[in-house]
């Protein structure tokens, strides 16, 4: 291993990080005169000064010296900032270490590209104030603080040979989804897995007021660490020299002990028991470096320092004075040559080409991506002689094929789920893979393994960003979660999605593979565990972003399900849902109608209209599996009651088709949608989410009032399954009901039949609070039966 | 403090224990034959069994022992049941000692009321499978996990006499928000608040697998806890007797030690150092007392207890048997009476009257609310001479007004704000109260002590489930938050609609006050911080909500925030939100006039329209700060630039007012609709949000298509304000671009005015990004100025 760093290194260390302290204030600030080799003036400063010095210098800091450990080591390794208000900084890094300009020609390594460098920073047309998909070398978006250990565990998993430094800082450290991801190594394998190297970095503050963990003592800071499954290694110190090598030795050690936690893993070729990762804990001043106090108030080491320490440099000129004075005491001549570059003997601390944190390929995952190899997944259709004839749990067809995809996919594929695979009926994949648990296994246990690939972890945040993280870095995935429970994580799907939106701006980020959200046990099959579970409102948060990348698939059974599945896993930066419920239901399409169905993404089911091509007096319908069950039940109840009534059935799959193309990329031209809803015939709409989310999709259609949309209005408890659409007016007879009221021309015995359906549901009322399960008839109907 | 327990009271906690398992047993599976006292019957079974066994017997347990502590202290006490899926237990023990029979008087004390009891249970029309807002003594729903503690802390703020048990569960401690809600004490100071016992029940499975604190040590376990700053204390084991021993004295040294904490900072005065707080770490087998193996294999103590550990007693009769021996090992008739009451001697195990915690008026927090003493809001008032030609910061008037609410309300007021409250110039109320750390404070702290009441800390989860524990235990709150990050609440946020929708329904359950969330440092203004931090998703979650309990309010002013923040500090039973940027904005409004306007929810501006109460050719609405200052510089634009057309403006404050009043409690009438935006007339919509919020509110009304929305479109970056509404083509010249393009008389140079708008958009975009700053022209824009 290492040993100890020679005095040299430690001065071109020193000089990197006074470098990189430097390009950080000069982003900040300066609009001109980037090396200062003229006097300061108001007019070389920008107008607005946005950005964030306070977690600077640590990040600058800790970055030099992992050049020095990653060149030593020849590591492969990449770094994720948690502070991600520390974007002038890990941009000042790949700067200096050239990644950033091979990405972004433009800004060349010399004076002129150090002065387009600050120019372009948090202004018009330029990079933004954090890190962010526009950062080489970034997976991690700062902004929504929380997530970066989950981000680094999902670009390790499968990764034997990566290892991801994950800089947290106090703030973060301060939020519950960051807290409970410490738990990231019970479920990482050092034989097949990489490493995560935590970095707690505590300099106090947040942006107004204390921290917790920053008032904690060691003593506190280490049990917490070792409680949570870590050996934690404390540097602390504002003396420049004393800290850097104690920084280095610590980063020595750190890695010393992921290097032999691999070794030995893998010298006996499993995992037993749970090593003792190691994680930093680096104490160093907020704004470190920076002005120590400013008009009598102390900012170094304060909150003051957070954002811009001088904020007056551009109307008062004791400020400017001491800006120049802080950015001349990192001593940039002598740091860069005369043409602005940065001097041999301190470039040659960073390691070379791929090796450098700015250009790991993991990084870019999209350039490492290989698409999944998968079967056929019409070999899992189910038999579907008639439409509607036979129930079947549609998700566990979904579980052969995910099995399968494991099988053919060893090492880059992963399910990732809160401990309710077998009660989605996903289980068919631990005749393949075991949940993953690095922890004391006991003989109950059944499919737990440190060598699982299977993660469960009750924790929708964790599932959610370790998918995040193994998709950045080029994996495949799927999610499968409660519905309800999915808002969970609305917020993080939505910093995913604005991530690709992003991206795609981004010639040089290779497509990533898509983040894929499986959405079971649904609000109307959570009749067993009551109205806290009922909650369809996860699609609301994604319809609002852009039809590039979103997606929302409601495929009605488990032909249509393999179907989308396939499409989903084969496409490439886009959030997907698809939702479905576990339950055994209807099935409709045999496979063949099925991929055809949804390779349209909404079509007229004939067999069940009885339009028979003229234009119809009314269509039903449905997107969701059920509400096609109704639909179909509604349409059976008509066709055999009312056979003069010419209904259409319309079943959408692709939910964001329904928008009109100005509104959404992926909306269907206006003629599809007049084939299927006509242009002026009044349609009944059974939905499986809000009625607001159809209502909202259909503004720019041709006459939306004629839609009357019936889905989930907040009604429901522990009940039965058709007590479920009963209450929230969305059953058979409902939708029979409005039908019969909307239809063009007037139905004979409409009022009659209307009143049955009232009669009808009076005796369900009845039925069920007496039985408490649904009538025998509601139960066992199927479509096309007497 | 309490000596060692007799014999008597262990058989006495003893009993029981075992008739609340009885009673959960039964709930679960018996509909017929309460006491056993016929031989079982498969008609005796529910046809749906529906129920979670596995975390049950360690709720029982636990209560029976808290029962004896509450009654031997004399203890003002709650108990929130983080298992949710204990429903049955805990709806066991309330019905034990009295209180339930109290609150559904149906449900008697005798048999006719335990066959009652049990039919009720997870059926329709009855109650469903976790604690609820219909538990009696309840503040927590079963469910969503995650949020116990950080409820149980919001319950004991400034309730110095309250004890809250948290109940945790192993399934829960995994989640991110459980893991960061430890901090709670850090917050908690032990003069002038209460205590929160958490009780970590570890009983090492979840659903189907493992969990990591399940399988972790007690050696880690207890660092983690010691490294949160608490003092744990271990009760472990599966023999009855010995556990009961053990629990009656760990929870009598758990009770020591807070009143020890309290008695000794009570003296003192003040809170000094942290104290270490008691937890009791409860390690019981899952489904203890239960079916030891069914067909062979184990089920107590692994996860296959977790819901019904026998699931065909109805057709299989040696299940049925078993289920029989198991619910006899209780020996009810030991603890029942004939009349099946239970036996006094057991009875008096619980305390009495509202020391019962399913009584405790604290758990039905509106008995207990006080309306706040709310200064007169108009006294905040900015002088508004002239409409629009000041700016100032609104936000910066709700800081006086609740720094003054603080004092007027020392006891039962707080502000929760994730570290921001000066970035969102709230920082007013620290003239009168400090930022609330028990932890060492330093020099360089400002505002910052252990007695404070105003709540920062970097988790949205935290302040959220604080506010939400105080406000159900009936006092007051606001959540200030980043919009953005609000989302990361959304879950929560929902879930307590939910709570509140289904509170509505219970007579007994007094109205609480709102939860009031203010998001401000919005989308549109985060142009320095970019784009991950502009999202203004969060109302799209709310807008599914049930109009009776749900609230969006978007203040364009100062004076209109303060009458908003009036009316949603008096009100009850709602989450309201208030959305409303931060910088300084044009004031539009004198008080007279705001307060008018809020109070229709959305009016029409005469000063700014110039239709003269003539049909207006075109209506300009907006609902958002930002969409109203766009909205009526075009308006004034095309005040000056086209005269001859009739512009009315419509500003919106109460959004969902908007909705027709068949889809919302809430929305305004057909008749108020139409005065406002005429029945025909296009109407150029300007708002804050995503469009697809109006698209889908506008459902109902009459031709919905004139509508023309332009919102947050999910562009922007680092930049400056205009750029903003430039790149969401949502500025003042896409506006008048698309008013001339939709007015209802052709205006005599629209192409050419339109063609001007597009010149200026082009200028904007040269000059931006130039002058990294906005045009002049637009920074000192003024309504009414040439």
């Amino acid at each position: 291993m290492a040993g100890s760093i020679s005095r040299d290194e430690l001065l071109r260390i020193d000089a990197w990080w006074r470098a990189a302290n430097y390009l950080t204030v000069g982003q900040i600030y300066l609009q001109e005169n980037p090396l200062l080799r003229e006097p300061l003036q108001a007019e070389h400063i920008k107008p607005r000064l946005l950005g964030h010095w306070g977690t600077s210098p640590g990040l600058n800091l800790l970055y030099a010296h992992l050049n020095r450990i990653v060149r030593e080591r020849d590591l492969d390794a990449i770094c994720l900032a948690g502070p991600g208000h520390g974007g002038p900084a890990i941009v000042a890094n790949v700067y200096l270490e050239g990644s950033y300009s091979e990405v972004y020609p433009r800004i060349t390594r010399d004076v002129a590209g150090m002065r387009a460098l600050f120019r372009q920073f948090s202004t018009p047309g330029g990079i933004p104030s954090h890190v962010g998909p526009q950062t080489p070398g970034s997976i991690h978006e700062g902004g929504e603080l929380g997530y970066v250990l989950t981000h680094a565990f999902g670009a390790v998993f499968d990764n034997p040979g990566l290892v991801a430094v994950a800089v947290v800082g106090d703030g973060e450290a301060e939020t519950g989804p960051l807290e409970g991801s410490w738990k990231g190594i019970s479920f990482l394998n050092p034989v097949h897995d990489g490493a995560v190297l935590p970095v707690l970095h505590l300099n106090g503050y947040k942006i107004a007021g204390p921290t917790v963990l920053g008032r904690s003592s060691d003593e506190d800071i280490e049990r917490l660490l070792t409680g949570h499954g870590y050996a934690p290694c404390f540097v602390e110190g504002s003396e420049p020299e004393r800290v850097h090598r104690a920084l280095a030795a610590a980063l020595d050690r750190c890695f010393d002990t992921i290097e032999e936690i691999r070794r030995s893993a893998r010298e006996r070729g499993q995992a037993t028991v749970r090593p003792r990762w190691p994680v930093l804990v680096l104490r160093t001043p907020k704004g470190w470096t920076g002005p120590k106090e400013v008009g009598g108030v102390p900012v170094e080491g304060t909150f003051r320092a957070h954002q811009v320490p001088l904020n007056a440099v551009r109307t008062n000129s004791e400020h400017r004075a001491m800006l120049e004075r802080w950015m001349k005491s990192y001593r940039p001549e002598e740091l860069f040559d005369a043409a602005g570059r940065l001097l041999p003997d301190v470039a040659r601390l960073a390691p070379s080409g791929d090796r450098r944190m700015g250009k790991n390929p993991h990084t870019n995952g999209g350039l490492l991506a290989k698409p999944l190899e998968l079967p056929d997944f019409k070999s899992y259709a189910i038999d579907v002689p008639r439409h509607g004839a036979e129930a079947h749990e549609s998700t566990r067809r979904l579980g052969m094929m995910l099995r399968d995809i494991y099988r053919t996919n060893p090492k880059n594929f992963r399910l990732f789920c809160p401990d309710e695979t077998n009660s989605n009926r996903l289980g068919a994949v631990f005749e393949l893979e075991d949940r993953c648990l690095v922890e004391r296994t006991i003989p109950a246990d059944e499919h737990v393994s440190p060598s699982g690939r299977v993660m469960e972890v009750l924790s929708e945040h964790n599932c959610e960003g370790w998918l995040e993280g193994y998709v950045l870095t080029g994996r495949h995935g799927l999610f499968a979660t409660y519905e309800a429970f999915a808002l969970i994580v609305a917020s993080m799907t939505t910093q995913h999605a604005k991530w690709l939106e992003a991206s795609a701006e981004l010639p040089w980020r290779a497509s990533v593979p898509s983040l894929n959200l499986l959405l079971t046990s649904t609000c109307w099959r959570n009749d067993h565990n009551g109205f806290s579970h009922q909650g369809p409102g996860f699609m609301d948060t994604i319809l609002s972003k852009k039809g590039t990348v979103a997606r929302i698939y409601l495929p009605p059974d488990a032909n249509c399900l393999l179907s989308i599945a396939d499409r989903c896993l084969r496409s490439k930066n886009c959030v997907n849902l698809v939702i479905i419920d576990k339950q055994p239901q209807l099935q409709w399409l045999p496979m063949d109608e099925a991929r055809e169905h949804c390779a349209r993404g909404a079509s007229v089911w004939n067999w069940a209209s009885s339009d028979e091509g003229r234009t119809p007096d009314v269509v039903l319908a449905c997107a969701g599996d059920i509400a096609t069950l109704e639909t179909l039940a509604a349409a059976w109840w008509l066709r055999k009651k009312a056979p003069e009534l010419r209904v259409r059935v319309v079943n959408v799959v692709d939910l964001m088709s329904l928008a009109s193309p100005s509104e959404n990329e992926h909306g269907m031209t206006a003629d599809r949608f007049e084939s299927l809803f006509t242009a002026d015939t009044d349609v009944v709409f059974a939905f499986h989410g809000y009625a607001g989310a159809v209502h909202q999709l259909l503004h720019g259609r041709p006459r939306p009032s004629r839609f009357h949309v019936r889905g989930y209005r907040e009604e429901g408890s522990t009940t039965t399954p058709f007590d479920m659409v009963v209450l929230n007016e969305t059953s058979r007879f409902h939708l029979v009901i409005e039908a019969l009221r909307r239809s063009r021309r007037p139905c004979e015995h409409g009022e009659l039949l209307a009143d049955e359906c009232r009669e009808l549901l009076k005796k369900h009322s009845t039925y069920v609070r007496e039985h408490f399960e649904d009538m025998p008839e509601i139960r066992s109907w199927r479509w096309g039966e007497p």
